[in-house]
């Protein structure tokens, strides 16, 4: 029944050799891989005024010089993350490119705050996304965790199911969102064309701003560049690609930015022709689109599919962060279980793993998880620009054809994402301070994994040796009673013809001991057997401190010691709950505490 | 670390011979087993108010007479029980007797009722100690039900410490409620009859009043009579005495009947003096104590020690709900656990069940839990009625000496009990509904589980027969690699000289399985390898097809098949997280779908 459930939500296992299958066309690859990237156009522009109004309504025309700043950032983001696809065409991005050329901790900061921040990425953008749909619908805002959750455990079944199928499921949304805007964009320009829209909207461009500041630009800007933050993600998931990967990566990476670029400066356009002024009951866009289109039809699609275009963004992290994990897990830093292909070949536990954990962070929250924001916004940049640094080391040591200008574009780059980096830092400090006791902790955390892993490698490798002769086999069977379990376990452990077999009871009180030890000789009298008096009522203890005793007894001639656990099992599970579980504690406590083989003889009940 | 908090909150381990120590002393039992009743004092006499206050004021005096009616139920219970206690001297009380006399389902509808009961009695109790409490204190009110959870894991451990320990520290409290309400009567009636309480304040005895019926003083009479839903609990808990028990069980039950009369008719006579009218403000004791007091120290004693009693009467469900479930296990109808003595010799299973059974009501009821008195009150009475009804039967079949005045008593004790019984079921039907439910879905539960372990019983019973020969034993060891793990395990094997030794590989590419054939023939010449594609890289799968091969080939020529698991072990707890549990997996799939003997051989890391 669990099984046809799972077959249900996630589709029949596939085949290892279907992988090839799996890999996705431009079109859907850039559906799944930038719908972070665009969802970021329905906030990112609002950011930027948010931050200007607190000056005046004058300064908000500031936001076209500083999104004409935010753009250049892109395009120098576009470009080297172009010029790191092609450097290292099997994925693994910023941490990958910070490893091979910054060493090893420079790729773990980068490969850590990447995990964290397609976690923060789920959490944030799902909520962003249900905040929405209930604020169209504020009966159901009660339920915001709910809904939310209900929209992650959505977005892991689809990813389950495979990168190809998701793809196919999303691209609809996130292309009628594209379309959706451009229109949107489209109608905007030519209302402000034809003059329909009153010139006393806006101040010029150029109004002197009392009270405007470096600082304040700065941070606006900074703000602004949080629509970039899903722009690494196509730099991870480059194995998802069909062939030849690195160049449709690459391909669909240009692709993202153009339209990224479009939109975004369209709605700053618009915002700044239409004289927008944040508020707390409408969104930017939703003002914008009452504005130029009015309070249609089409002013509901466009809410809709910004809705929908916030819980997708999602998606990203779901594309991106299995892959990013496999690489630090291939690295050892991480557990292997990430390395393992599901039913579906996509690495079903890194996708788990993060649906998991964005629920846990979406309980903690509340649902109000834009408090989390500044956080991943400086997660992202710390690893763009150590990408970047990176990028410009190794131009600087491979000095390959073209390098001048590749290093000026990785240059540009890593500077304007430290400025962007440190200006969270700066203003954003009782947000992000997290992130200096979380860094250091998870590069620690790294290491120790790595350093057992070698461990383990050690100790397992095979060496040159001589293994001690085992001289004698010693089986040990604890009896709890005279039962056809136990004469099934003996009919076997006789068949093995090891030197010497004993059994072992606990008895509660003398007088039982005696009774039992009789019966046992008219039953078994070949079998030795051994009683101790447990005044504790505790059958473990008795048992460790007898297979003491023989260890130190036989253990110096080579004798080596199996206890055989007779265990009957009930035919349905809840049967389970009715016997005594002592079977499962004997054998945790030997197995973790002494070094005896272990024997488990099933005698399965049929009614 | 685990064991020694363990240790410290609930004490050391005790020998199974100290189990005489801890046996109680009449005043210890008075303590631990009367809070039940005992605490109803404090709302039992309201109950009645609360009915005839629906009438009209002038209706309050017909509360004495109904008093009378309490107080004879009150003298039918205690006589009858103390019959039940000397005919029935190793406990078991209701269920014991009933099943006796009245057959089997009858006993399990009294067990059954009660088991439930304590758990209701448990979190009733306590929840109503909480809101005593958060009344006095209003900021602690939003914490109600994290300070009942509080109080029920207080009581729980003290339980476990073992029922000496806490009937000497609940001792105290018990009894300075019993002297500050016999200070409180005292000098209420001393003021009556010096005059000084003002004859206007109550209606005579004997006004007639418009409105009244039947129905309505039945209606009051059962109301109070959950006053007495703590009497049972001595006769499950004789066990617990000193020696003789049964004869200072009855001595306890009879002191516990007269001062639970004494309290009970002097609260009931100062409410009709000082013409105490119930409100929502304050409770019928508090009224009555400013009344007779005034607001003073001694006022604030009343209600502590009032809101402490009714918290500690939980602990009467802690003395017998574990006795009663022994009674219940020991006949087979529920789980086995029950009957084992914890580190304190308590039935520690059934204190934590009771304990977690109380918690989880009282978050699904967040603390409200009064809406459980009416169904707890019914789950009283059925059992009281059937244990009367069993013992008039009893008299009826034995004829012994004095039978006749004997079944008199529980003659009158059965129609009283059935009549509040009754009372209960058609006046409060709309919250007494789930026991037509839930009484029969137990009942068959109990049957059951009977059955399971019959069925378990018949299955392991020895029996004269020849068991097959095995003819020989194959040893499969499955292999993920060439390690020490496997070495080591393989070389145990080879010490047991079996007749067949294959080790399983599972590949999941061809190429894969081609090298790891080589390599293995280089290393283990003479063991053989088999080696299974799996195209839907599951390792479990392929091992279960190629057992079932082996089984096929070799099972009818009488060969055993025994799995040998390699298994590494880390050092430390963390490091699991990090390894693939494929062999629990493995060995889960292995033991509940085939009959394979299954071996774990441990490799223990050392760092």
């Amino acid at each position: 029944m669990k099984s046809s459930l799972k077959r249900y939500l996630i589709g029949k296992p596939l085949k290892s050799d279907a992988l090839g299958e799996q890999k996705l066309s431009k079109t859907k690859a850039l559906a799944i891989l930038s719908s972070d990237a665009l969802s970021s156009v329905a906030y990112g522009p609002e950011q930027i005024l948010l931050v200007l109004i607190t000056v005046s309504t004058v300064a908000l025309w500031y936001s076209l010089p500083i999104a004409v700043g935010v753009i250049v950032l892109l395009v120098a983001l576009i470009l080297s993350y172009r010029q790191v696809i092609f450097a290292y065409p099997h994925g693994g991005g910023a941490y990958v490119v910070s490893r091979e050329n910054l060493g090893v901790n420079a790729g773990l900061v980068a490969g850590g705050s990447l995990l964290v921040d397609y976690i923060l990425t789920v959490a944030v953008s799902v909520s962003a996304g249900t905040d929405a749909i209930t604020s169209a619908f504020p009966s159901l805002h009660s339920y915001n965790v709910m809904i939310a959750i209900f929209f992650v455990i959505c977005l892991t079944l689809l990813n389950l199911r495979g990168v190809t199928e998701s793809a196919s499921i999303l691209a609809y949304p996130v292309y009628l969102f594209v379309v959706v805007m451009l229109v949107l964009i489209g109608v905007g320009v030519y209302n402000i064309i034809t003059g329909q829209v009153p010139e006393t909207l806006h101040s010029p461009v150029g109004t002197p701003v009392a009270g405007i500041s470096l600082f304040i630009l700065l941070k606006a800007f900074a703000s602004g560049s949080s629509a970039l933050t899903g722009v690494e993600a196509i730099s991870n998931a480059i194995p998802n690609f069909k062939d030849p990967a690195p160049k449709n990566a690459a391909k669909t990476l240009l692709a993202m930015g153009v339209i990224l670029a479009a939109l975004f400066v369209g709605i700053i356009i618009l915002a700044y022709f239409y004289g927008i002024v944040p508020n707390n009951h409408a969104t930017v866009v939703s003002q914008i689109a009452e504005a130029s289109v009015g309070r249609n039809v089409f002013y509901y699609i466009v809410q809709g599919t910004t809705a929908m275009i916030l819980v997708l963004a999602a998606n990203t992290g779901y594309s991106a962060f299995p892959l990013l994990a496999v690489n630090l897990s291939k690295d050892g830093f991480i557990p292997r279980i990430f390395q393992i292909r599901g039913d579906r070949l996509g690495y079903s536990n890194g996708i788990v793993m993060l649906g998991v954990a964005a629920i846990v962070l979406i309980i903690l929250f509340e649902g109000a998880t834009e408090h989390l924001i500044p956080l991943y916004a400086v997660g992202v940049f710390i690893p763009f620009t150590l990408a970047q640094v990176g990028m410009v080391r190794k131009w600087l040591r491979e000095k390959s054809s073209g390098w001048i200008g590749k290093l000026i574009i990785n240059a540009i780059g890593a500077v304007i994402s430290f400025v962007v980096a440190m200006m969270f830092l700066v203003t954003k400090l009782p947000q992000v301070w997290p992130v200096f006791i979380f860094l250091p902790m998870i590069i620690v955390v790294f290491h120790r994994i790595k350093q057992h892993y070698q461990d383990v490698g050690e100790q397992l490798r095979l060496e040159e040796r001589e293994l001690p002769n085992i001289e004698g086999n010693i089986f040990i069977i604890p009896v709890a009673g005279m039962t056809k379990v136990v004469e099934n376990s003996l009919h076997y452990v006789k068949s093995l013809n090891v030197e010497k077999i004993v059994a072992f009871y606990v008895a509660f009180d003398q007088a039982d001991a005696k009774a039992f030890e009789e019966k046992w000789h008219k039953w078994q009298p070949n079998i030795r057997l051994v009683t101790y008096y447990s005044p504790y009522r505790s059958v473990t203890q008795p048992l460790m401190k007898f297979i003491d005793k023989v260890e130190h007894q036989y253990g110096k001639s080579g004798y080596q010691i199996t206890v055989v656990i007779p265990q009957f099992l009930p035919k349905r599970g809840w049967h389970h709950a009715l016997h005594n579980q002592s079977s499962i504690l004997i054998r945790a406590a030997l197995l973790f505490h002494k070094n005896v083989i272990i024997m488990t003889v099933p005698y399965h009940l049929k009614k």
